[in-house]
């Protein structure tokens, strides 16, 4: 039985193709700078976009025509995994991502929600078997339940703490078991409604404190994990803890968690932060936590997370650029963390938006690898900071200066020269990249 | 001869008073929690917003009318050093800070610039000694002049890196020199207006160099300074470094400077980046890092810093709240980091506005600590948060569990019971508390 | 039975009460300038957000404890009556509105639909005789359902604007059953996902025709009813057509609905708009067309309606001076279209959280007063201008001016001079009036 | 004499051209859909940005490298209309604009600063006849002089009321001697700091009052110029009145303005109100009153007016889709209100950046016409809403039908079917049409 039998495995043919169901950009086995496509982009499907979402909204109900459901939630959840893989295989994605209550239901008690996990992840193993699909990573769903209405490490109820504890413990459980290269946290709840009855300080250190348990479990059964951080700065709650990228390094470093933890960045997440995305990541870069990337894009005029399918040139080029400066992505990858608009409602739709996904991020990385070849950035850089590898430049580097040595300098070169940026040209010429 | 000859020496005349040059609320000598009002405060004045603004905007001239202008630009800065500590004494105001660019004319050259200083600072320790005044803290302006257009020690241009290092050291030679208790640096170019171009990592490389160049500088000449960043997000920048109180803590984190560097936390600037002031105040407490705060309102539908002055009884009220819980802003100050609006544009209004502020301040004050008295949110955080000082509550915060104990809790009790937070009411009953 | 067995009739104990089930400042019977506190406010209670919200966000499960559900859907629509009006009677609240949906089950046919209306509103209608409660407005909810997922009137499916007649019909009959002073029109979906498949004018004219026909049938059934529009500028759609007052009254005039249609205004829609409640009440006046107000209040950090109970004192007292301008609000009222937050969970913090929207109210309502009786706003704007009740002045007000006569006057007035705002002092004066 | 002696006629040399002096993209005479390039985009120059514009910011000093700095502002008026023709002529574009402050100084009083306007525009108007370069529109300046801290024809005083309806009549005046096609009127101050103060019904009656003058005098002078409104909704002022294109809408109807006042757009105003400006040229079509464009680009993250050279090719395909579909833009055009980064402070940064923004129009260009020939959008959306062209769909677009009528069909027709939207395949294929 087929879930999208109107689509076959899908192809790349080229950008002439009329074939709504090929890729027209993205060639998994195309060769760019010494690796395929497919070792480049490292794509990832979302559990709980693609299978779990419904097209309901604040004001609406669900619209998503959905094909997989079963006589109980049991059964739904079996023939997800099915349409799941039977949709990676089609679209040739090499990894997955999920969060626990993604493909199990939740049950009625802790150990019938487990029993469930267990179930469902022994069908998952097989598939994987199968077809050699991998799990980028996984989680823990610690923000829908309504237990989890005042946070769940940051909760001020200690039982939800240790509740949480044990959706932890059994999500690393099931990462050593499907083999994941990472293990996320996002805490959508660890944050505020109101800071007049919140004790921050004492909530982030519970937070810590379930992050250094999770890495003494992880080290004592044995499993290598990446852990990562994914900030959001907003919504669910009022404020997250985790709200960007440096935010969340600051805590990491305070807490020292460096060592086990990088950070998984979303598109949509950094803009409703106030930043762009690949100032997201170049932060990342900068601490040397660059882990894994949630893509998607936002929309500027809206102050929620939209989480629509890529489909910018500009900003999947700008996000190559800085994934081939951080040497790839790897063991992270590029997770599309999108839904499909709730007017895009037939099954079919799930594999048109990915397409477009797909083949938007192939565009970007092949602009991206031009630029890099004709060292468009790296020029541009060295020319512009050259004024530091000579003279009192390099001094400084160096760290062979002090105040009273510069300010002596600095009285006798006090007619200072500037160079124009010439911004507009540097962007008109990127433009010409663009493929 | 008098710059504000219609003014007297601002008094306290109670609530009732239709005296506009009096306060109705800020009572210097009355005593609170075994401190005096003038003690809690420590108000100060910003030279910038009130001796140079002038009413400009970036599509208006000048409006502002001012009754200092000398026939040189020297002979204005020596008549503005009268007016200021005029001003300061009709208020009753014990603090204030500046920038050098603020108090001397920048001159043809490095050399000029620090001979005006040092004209000014000697009239300035002169006031100071007359009147009891202190200099809460000074900084250098490293982002007006053209020089800085590509940043001040994250520049590309080496020259400038120089440059600012002699500003920095005449900064703390003249902190010293007029006992300052507190140096700041707001790096309003070091920042970025595209990522295309800057290479983000050198640049704060280069920016930490400069503080541990201020640091080293400071103790070998002896001067006890406490140093504090100021974060803001944006403007002038596209994009700057120190972003919020987070970024600036990782950042501090990142090159070991904690133990030099505190915050200065700008209300105004906590809005731009997203957050409430009462947010960003709680932060630096989480990080031991509260260090001054500049006092001003924003404009939440205005996306630029208009650096009003105060009158929100709330925002008051949760900042006073904060510094309660810092036992105190010291050596800290709250500095009117505001202006008078463009159409307040008669010298009297530089008296009205900061009564209003300061009034406001003095409000939030009282309420601060009648809800500390009542031990308000104390006793809502304890009920709140009780599940922590009892059972495995108390048993996580002393680190006594792990993955696993936890699971097996969580296990016999995964029906969770949460109470409610009642905000409403709470938010309804602390209106009552507004003085 | 009773649904809030905890709560009594709310009674006025006054500001030193500490009885949470008390009204602290709302007392309906006090007289201000002539009128009933009751008269001024014209209180009104949503039925979505009181008997339908569930507490559920798009990352959250429902977390309300509502003790109304029954064994079937119309069961449960029954009860919900008994608590509604249980909750009125105690508030002494004298209005509610309500959507189709929020009172009766959809069932499985627009005929089923149309039935369990005439049920529901049956039921109410006893309630209302009984305790001479009224209908403040009703609406039809045309944008839950999917069929919906296009747009209502604004649909490219012809099928669905017919849909939408049918119960903007059937909503105007339950109009003239209940005695409905207003009948209101959301567009929830009245907008667009993207223009680049959308025909914006096709769309708006299809609502506008939608509207004509709701006005001739109303009249043909002899139904006198103040139609209203109510601006949202976003959410749930990407963009709506009535994105604020100022736009939907250039809606209005453009297809000569100005004699039927007034505005009903949300302060967090104000706000989502880019503006200040106050401003869209005060763009009403201007084109005499405040119709009614949907009380709450939005967090201007975030950018969704988050629908907060309304406890900011500022934002009641402009409100209130703005209806105190418009000589009162009737026919329309206050309803408060406000949520409890979801970490409010419990039935009683309906009753607490509608008791802090009232009493905030009315405080509102005692400065405004206070205001309008010592003359505050009038006093400061007939000075401000002034120039325009003599001279020159008076002549261009009374068209008596053209472009050459006021060049030949401006030639020789060239040197203006203007006088300062001092807005600083006003709002610091403004806050001596809080009540 | 040359200004630009290191720029020559910008000439264009093709996509493959390394020369930054060349022209990629735009080809003047190349024909598109029956008419040139250059007919299409009716590029003008904005005087302000180009000729005056100094390189400060609220933080900074001026940076910009300027050449035509003469011994008396009038000297260097005039050097700026060489310098200024020189660069339209080396662009190769058609059209100008200015405000009166811009070309001539305001002198020591309203007849120096008319005496001004006429030397100025003599020189202006030779330079016309030689070039062939043409008047796109002018406006008065009347919102930097500090006379109109409290707007121009919404001051609250009203010898600011006259002196603006000089300005303007000069303004008319001046427009028919230079043969302007357009008028603008932008009221940067029209507007307030606070509503507590502000009569907004009076104030924009008066700016009506003004409005009304402008027509009677150019009709009484026999000059037929189009007079164009130009939105902004903040910026200077805290609100402006033209907020954006529908409150401008609002405004031209209510005051019987629509017979001789069309819109000016422009894109970054229209972000800043919260729109795409694709959006605002829509709504704009929808009142039939698109009239000219001010093409540049804003920073989405930031909060304020950027008016950076268009670079985003999504950005201009959209706006050419628009103007395509307008049938053209003339009497208006597409004018670059763009200023070169404070960073781009040489002088051939300015033809630089004009060379990025018109390549980047002419691609916008190109693609909007295959997007055009190919029927892309056409087909989409006739498809989309084929259900009004026939059934009932045609009889409710026929206004055949009523409320009861549609109400009997939707009882039979109550199971509705929708189709997808498809939207991430329509964006991914209009990515393909990228040029």
């Amino acid at each position: 039985m087929s879930y999208f039998p109107e689509v076959n495995k899908v192809k790349f043919e080229g950008s002439k193709s009329t074939n709504p169901f090929a890729f027209r950009h993205y060639n998994p086995e195309e060769v760019l700078m010494g690796k395929t496509m497919k070792e480049h982009l490292r794509f990832g499907i979302a559990y709980w976009h693609t299978m779990t979402q419904d097209g309901s909204d604040p004001f609406g109900q669900p619209t998503n025509i959905r094909t997989w459901g079963g006589a109980t939630p049991l059964e739904t959840a079996k023939n997800r995994v099915e349409a799941f893989f039977e949709l990676l295989v089609k679209l040739d994605v090499e990894f997955f991502c999920f969060h626990d209550i993604d493909i199990a239901p939740e049950g009625n008690s802790l150990e019938e929600f487990f029993q469930n996990i267990d179930t469902i992840t022994d069908l998952i193993k097989i598939k994987m078997e199968e077809t050699g699909i991998k799990l980028l990573w996984n989680t823990a769903n610690m923000f829908s339940n309504p237990r989890y209405v005042h946070g769940a490490a940051s909760s001020c109820n200690a039982d939800v703490f240790a509740y949480s504890a044990a959706q932890v413990k059994k999500g690393i459980d099931i990462s050593k078991k499907l083999g994941g290269e990472n293990y996320v946290f996002w805490g959508g709840r660890e944050g505020y409604e109101s800071l007049l009855n919140t004790d921050m300080k004492f909530e982030q250190d519970n937070i810590a404190r379930l992050f250094k348990m999770a890495i003494a479990y992880a080290d004592k059964i044995g499993h290598k994990v990446q852990f990562l951080l994914e900030p959001k700065p907003k919504e669910p709650s009022k404020h997250q803890y985790d709200f960007d990228a440096a935010t969340t390094m600051a805590f990491i470093q305070k807490y020292g968690l460096a060592n086990h933890f990088k950070l998984n960045l979303e598109a949509n997440h950094a803009t409703l932060a106030g930043h762009t995305f690949e100032h997201e990541l170049n932060v990342a870069r900068c601490y040397n936590s660059l882990g894994s990337i949630d893509a998607n894009q936002g929309d500027m005029l809206l102050g929620w997370d939209t989480d629509e399918f890529p489909t910018n040139l500009y900003d999947t080029t700008v996000t190559m650029v800085e994934i081939l400066e951080n040497g790839g992505i790897a063991p992270g990858g590029i997770n599309f963390d999108a839904k499909v608009r709730r007017s895009s409602f037939e099954m079919k739709d799930l594999v048109l938006a990915h397409i477009a996904g797909m083949d938007t991020f192939a565009r970007g990385l092949k602009t991206a690898v031009k630029l890099k070849e004709d060292r468009f950035f790296d020029e541009l850089k060295e020319k512009r900071y050259a004024s530091y590898s000579k003279g009192i430049g390099e001094k400084i580097v160096k760290d062979q200066e002090n105040l009273e040595s510069l300010t002596a300098y600095a009285m006798s070169h006090d007619k200072i020269v500037n160079e124009s940026d010439h911004l507009e040209y540097v962007k008109s010429r990127l433009n010409d990249y663009l493929v």
